[in-house]
């Protein structure tokens, strides 16, 4: 299954530019024969936090969703795309997976937040890591510093999740999560990884780029540069059992072992 | 405090000439005002598990023992080497750090064996992986395929380890262990990392050299390359403070929650 990231700059609100250049990359995306296209984290409305909780209008939203999915089924190609979440509680970072006919398979809300303005902006979701089906694959969803705790990921892989989507906002200067990070996670969970980040300034906040496609054997299938482009990878999940067997971290881990360490109960033998 | 990386052939079942490398690698290392050497997987009997079997004269190890606590008190210098343990209940791999007066001060059986000739011809240990004192400095030992394992070096983190010391037999084909791996898990546990690899050729099997020394913010001190050398760096633990609080990946890992989602109270909320 060939899949597409999507790596740009958004412009902060300006969701009528940014819902085009979704809609351009789609249209360029299946026409290149993917299935799914993964965008940036927050990218529909700029990754923004105070800009965001200041001045976004949220009864928009309903609309924005609305017209996502249509960009969807209009060039029947699976998108994933990132929005904030209005609830009681507050606001939460989440993902939501429409299928080529822009139905809603799955909604994620993103766990691990990063630095003070997320922290003061958005509350953290408690679910786990996405899992469901899509064209025989199973799919998962985190965002951005959720990928960078294995644990997370781990869970993932229990969750029998073949390939991983994660939409990200990743700063200049951490580019080593994309050149190193990703592949590492991908490898020690035995599962694929699509990585998309933003380019470009938003906010006065310089984006690394670097979008990557791993291999569940860490290797790295696609990767950008600092600037906009879009990436894609053949996807195999065929592959995975070979993989698996290969070097079988995940059957070897001995996680019950680990679970005694951190509750104490094996320590100083 | 410097540290030094031993990265070389063993000859297998070539006690004398490997101890012989070591003494040399300790002085080379003491005169750069090194403080502790490490050297790699089983260096002194050589990496090869049924060699080792077939043809290890166990009885001459607590000589061996003693030798290397000599080269450590001779040259003044800490030595981390690893050996085959023979217990009641079967054969293990093991690391012991003994200080630059040749006094043992920790000692660590690996819990993740790696391939058949290993799962064949070694037990696995089930203690978590060592911490300890010196220098002021709090030390860590695991063994090659542990570390890949985030859990292992998680649970190092959380016994304290500053620095985790770990001797390894890499084969050629799987350098991005050394190049992206290492470097992740000491930027996500957010500690130092030496790991010392074999160069050669031991019994058939190819080594990957490519040892690495990784600093906490996953930055890579000093890479070793294919063939034989000694690699050294300094390591400042003075900067974990900032680094833990630049990105507080261990303050910020929501463990509880991961802990929920694997025992399954949380899903599907």
């Amino acid at each position: 299954m060939r899949i597409a990231v999507m790596q740009a700059e958004a412009k902060v609100l300006g969701i009528e530019r940014n819902l085009d250049a979704i809609d351009q990359a789609a249209q360029r995306a299946a026409a290149d024969d993917v299935k799914i296209l993964l965008t940036p984290e927050l990218f529909t409305v700029g990754y923004a936090p105070y800009v965001l909780r200041d001045s976004l209008d949220v009864s928009a939203l309903p609309d924005v969703r609305e017209r996502l999915s249509r960009i969807a089924a209009q060039h029947s190609i699976a998108l994933v795309y990132s929005l904030p979440e209005v609830t009681d509680n507050g606001w939460l970072i989440t993902s939501t997976f429409v299928d080529h006919q822009g139905e809603q398979l799955a909604h994620y809300q993103k766990v691990q937040l990063f630095g003070p303005e997320e922290h003061e902006v958005f509350i953290a979701g408690t679910n786990p890591p996405a899992s469901f089906e899509y064209r025989g694959t199973t799919l998962g969803m985190v965002i951005c510093f959720d990928v960078e705790f294995p644990e997370v990921v781990r869970e993932a892989s229990r969750r029998s999740v073949q390939l991983l989507l994660v939409p990200t906002a990743m700063g200049r200067g951490y580019e080593q999560v994309c050149t190193r990070l990703i592949p590492t996670r991908a490898m020690e969970s035995q599962l694929f990884i699509a990585y998309a980040n933003h380019s470009g300034t938003e906010a006065g906040f310089e984006l690394a780029g670097t979008s990557v496609i791993a291999g569940a054997d860490g290797s790295i299938l696609a990767q950008g540069g600092p600037d906009a482009e879009l990436l894609a990878a053949d996807i195999d999940v065929s592959t995975l059992a070979t993989i698996r067997t290969e070097v079988p971290y995940l059957a070897e881990a001995r996680v019950d072992l680990y679970a005694q360490w951190s509750s104490g109960t094996s320590a100083g033998k």
